[in-house]
């Protein structure tokens, strides 16, 4: 298994507790205030649906938003340098960088508290970016040497 | 090919269409209500758009969120548990496991039943939850492995 | 590196920049008329937040909601399709077919031009079944040629 294979599988796993945590985080506005807009979990607890959620859970709805405008856009840009063989503590690092500033972002999204969510916010789409760039100079690189083996049969 | 390859293969296959259902539903009421809420969707049965979804859509859509926070991490952790190595038999049922409960989580959910769409909900989650710790095992195995490997040397 | 794998990680790359640049549309809109829904956010231009996004904004959140429900499905059909060893340069035009009708389909939705937008949409939806296919096929050959080969000894 190679670190970044390991590294990654690591940040994956945090990565999915941290967004079990917000719903959790939801969960826990619902049940608090008892407070659902499913007629069928309002009947449950004998009360009426709410029009709306709580502003707690819309506020970790769109943190949940941003979440899967992110994540899983790491999970394959990730996965695929690795696949590729891209440089292992390259990989590795970004991948640690990416989890850290997603977990930053939950924190000051639900804490609203600007500009760190931002800043949070662009620090991922950057690792993911990186990525990019990774994954595309590994593929133009296997051509380009598959080109000039060709060249010198 | 491995047994939970196979498996987590087709499991993917079982979800997509899944979701794919779930799409087609909302399409299903759209088009039998005539109710667009884009404008130029709406101009092209003549119709003005409507204000908001139709609720049977708007629950499909409740359906599609649940989906989207839960089968993009299955994807990932037991991908990541067969690309480990995993006992192969585990990961093979906990892929069965999931496929059913997200299934049957969704036609809980369209028809409105409860605690049993809370029951499917709270399995999926288990099985990731479960995937989570295969994953953990597996890397932290690995260095420790290495570790002695390199102690004996 | 196969064709196909190539192929799909540009197209991933491809994806996850045209997904980006949705939220760069998004953010162009919010900041071009200073208009949030998030006090912390409205408070940096020093004004109140507003009640609901800017109609661009919803627009651009609908192209995200579709993208959701159908670029992470691809992600994983694809991406076990060139594990399954399915054939290669099958694989690489559909990954390319569905890129294509997912820029297109961005591009239909913002301009809200139709029918170009269901057309796209269902291209993309086609490749994807083509992919559960092209899995399930493979899944299934394994397991018929496992089984001659177990009868022939």
């Amino acid at each position: 298994m190679s670190t970044a294979l390991a590294v990654y599988a690591l940040c994956v796993v945090v990565l999915f507790l941290k967004m079990f945590g917000v719903s959790c985080y939801q969960g826990y506005y619902r049940l608090r205030f008892v407070a659902f807009t499913n007629q069928e979990d309002a009947a449950v607890f004998k009360r009426a649906a709410q029009a709306a959620e709580r502003p707690e859970v819309i506020r970790a709805a769109r943190v949940w938003a941003n979440d899967l405008e992110n994540i899983p856009a790491f999970f394959a840009l990730c996965g695929l340098a690795i696949a590729l063989d891209a440089p292992t503590m390259l990989s590795a690092w970004l991948s640690i960088v990416f989890t850290l500033a997603r977990v930053l972002h939950t924190l000051a999204y639900l804490a609203g508290v600007q500009p760190w969510r931002t800043v949070c916010y662009g620090i991922g789409v950057l690792v993911l970016v990186g990525f990019c760039t990774i994954v595309t100079v590994r593929v133009v690189n296997s051509f380009v040497s598959w080109n000039s083996l060709a060249a010198d049969l």
